[in-house]
């Protein structure tokens, strides 16, 4: 471990999880709720491999490293900076034999497919559409945020790319794109699973969504009960508490 | 009105709803929430022309009659028992200038293609897959659960025959079909705009659908905040409580 393994303009932040850190930026995009919800929706068996398509500064690698007993995950970022950051925690949280980053566009299907076949796929894609308010194209947060280098078509494709045959795809993504999602999905092959809405509380709208897909799977679309981030009198409920380990 | 309007296998039946009551055999199918929910989530300006597909004892367009100023409301049903009487229920409540029923399969788009075109399609249509557990392929209760006499794509594309430009299809089902919903519109051009789910309550999976499609509508979902029936205590929601003018 090199000494000045942290940049000034960095963050070390404590996943409160078997002891496990992440550098991040201070003032760029930085982790939210989303990805702990989705490494937490995300079905991974013993010895799984698993890929992490945007993946960012690594925050769903790193909580699945703790959570689960996956023999290797390996996270796929297009923004070289991320990757250097996403490999400086690798180091810091020795964990080189289980996470693996590497610097990619994942509309490079030719390289994913030379990956070996994963039994998981994890996303956190872009959740805006590339015309919906950007200001500036080359700004790390609107690529993290809008979808300038990838579509969910992208996404789907790269995910079926790198799939084993019957392995699933997790992601969160927002309500307003589920017919999207749906209907790509299905274009490709992967078919819906299971989806749980998320809701700020009881009496509001969902505002993300978790769903799991099957590589060539059957029909048959499950439900589970919403997911709610907050008691009617504004503190988090029981089962973010649970997820966060509080 | 005749005398002996009720057979001895029939039941007058009061909707609470502006003294509108409609006759239902005592033993067969007869309706329930999912078609006094799909009625209320149904947007009806004054003046609207209303087709109902799949219609049975013509429920929908009683209860539409009484909340809603539309201007006609044409129910359609294959099976001519079930149009029997939900015409004696017209006469009954004297609506013959409002609610019309006719004998007809919604496959024959061709028919439904005379029908002036309609601002709004309502339909509950059968839930269950045709080959889900089926005993007698006659029983009307068959007929009306599962996808004997028509599927999905049979009723969308029974409701693009009638619909206006930019007309809307309001819809109820089950969400474990919502992809098959959500493509089977695509496919027809019909876009969806609005999901409500419906849970029994706020920790339980939902188990009915709401949702609203707009014939070549522009792209763009929005979710509204679950309909949840019951309280934890198992007493009727608020919300249930108002929809039954409770």
């Amino acid at each position: 471990m090199e000494k000045n393994f942290l940049r000034s303009d960095e963050t070390l932040d404590d996943l409160q999880l078997k002891g496990i850190c992440v550098i991040q930026k201070k003032d760029a995009f930085r982790f939210g709720i989303d990805a702990v919800l989705l490494a937490n929706f995300s079905k991974i068996r013993r010895g799984a491999r698993v890929v992490d398509l945007c993946s960012g500064t690594g925050i769903i690698p790193f909580i699945l490293a703790g959570k689960t007993e996956a023999s290797s995950i390996i996270g796929i970022e297009i923004q070289n900076e991320m990757v250097d950051m996403a490999k400086r925690s690798v180091s810091f949280n020795k964990l080189e034999e289980k996470i693996e980053f590497i610097n990619k566009d994942l509309k490079d299907l030719q390289f994913l497919r030379t990956l070996d076949k994963a039994d998981v796929v994890t996303v956190n894609p872009p959740y805006k559409l590339k015309d919906s308010g950007i200001i500036n194209l080359n700004d790390k947060n609107a690529i993290a945020r809008h979808e300038i280098c990838c579509t969910l078509d992208d996404v789907i494709k790269g995910a079926k790319a790198v799939l084993k045959d019957n392995g699933r795809i997790y992601m969160i993504h927002r309500p307003d794109r589920l017919a999207d999602i749906i209907c790509t999905m299905r274009e490709h092959k992967i078919e819906p699973k299971l989806i749980k809405m998320i809701q700020p509380n009881t009496e509001k709208a969902p505002n993300m969504v978790l769903i799991e897909g099957q590589n060539n799977g059957g029909t048959f679309l499950k439900w589970e009960a919403p997911l709610y981030v907050y008691n009617l009198d504004g503190s988090y409920t029981e089962e973010i508490n649970k997820i966060y380990g509080r």
